[in-house]
């Protein structure tokens, strides 16, 4: 196989950005990340790849609770704040105000529209690890333009 | 939960619109999908989400083996063609010109870009079931600004 070329060709693959956050007791993990989709309508279930190695992994794997925001596409920035190393400081999550959601994972409160999901099956593939969610609660309180991969400054596959 | 704000959240996840075909010995499937991401990097793998009761399902769920296409903005005629079942006349699918490709499954001959798989692991969840594809072939011939969902007139999700 020609490498160059399924570089190419997975970076055509379309995804969107996303942060997704949770906690394990005291324990704070948050990520952007692309690699998700949904996965059934019965019940609702989305699937994403996620590293084994990150905070937001251990966080999930620990509490089973998570929330994933869709970013608009004026919110580069927030993308940006959560490929950092996850830090709260009083009640923010990377500088980002939050509470906590009816699971106990953080709601980024600059986010147009979430959901939280409880996980329900995990399934290590290669380096990472896809997480099966069960959506259990969702709010969208503004129209969004999602944020897309190939809209950002970013790539993420290959 | 408020099943409408499930609904509008989860169609604001940003997917594309792929074409993946199947042979299995004499038998053919070939489908539009949209629920599918790269899971890893190494190996590569790719995570879909296929309903199991479809024609294409069972062809890869036989032979091991699939084609993904990447279709153009351009193609949406394509995709809508994948949205019937699968019909083989010929040298042609669904009208479409193929060959087979390296794993035996067909390759469409109006594909920008493609890449062939072996199954690896099959996760049924909900009405789908993730199917992990290997990618062992793929070819991207012409720049392609890869048609999206939410660019098209259907969606797929909720």
């Amino acid at each position: 196989m020609d490498t160059t070329a399924r570089k190419r060709t997975l970076r055509l693959l379309s995804n969107g950005l996303y942060v997704i956050t949770s906690a394990s007791g005291s324990r704070f993990g948050a990520a952007t990340v692309t690699w998700l989709s949904q996965a059934s309508f019965r019940p609702p279930l989305v699937m994403a790849a996620i590293r084994p190695e990150s905070n937001v992994f251990a966080c999930l794997a620990e509490s089973g609770a998570v929330a994933v925001h869709v970013l608009d596409a004026g919110q580069r920035d927030i993308a940006q704040r959560f490929f950092a190393p996850t830090k709260v400081v009083g009640q923010t999550i990377n500088g980002e105000p939050f509470r906590a959601g009816l699971t106990g994972a953080p709601i980024l409160q600059s986010a147009y529209a979430y959901f939280e999901c409880r996980v329900r099956q995990m399934v290590g593939v290669g380096d990472h690890t896809i997480v099966v969610m069960e959506v259990v609660e969702a709010e969208c309180s503004r129209d969004c333009l999602p944020l897309t991969v190939s809209a950002s400054p970013w790539s993420y596959g290959g």
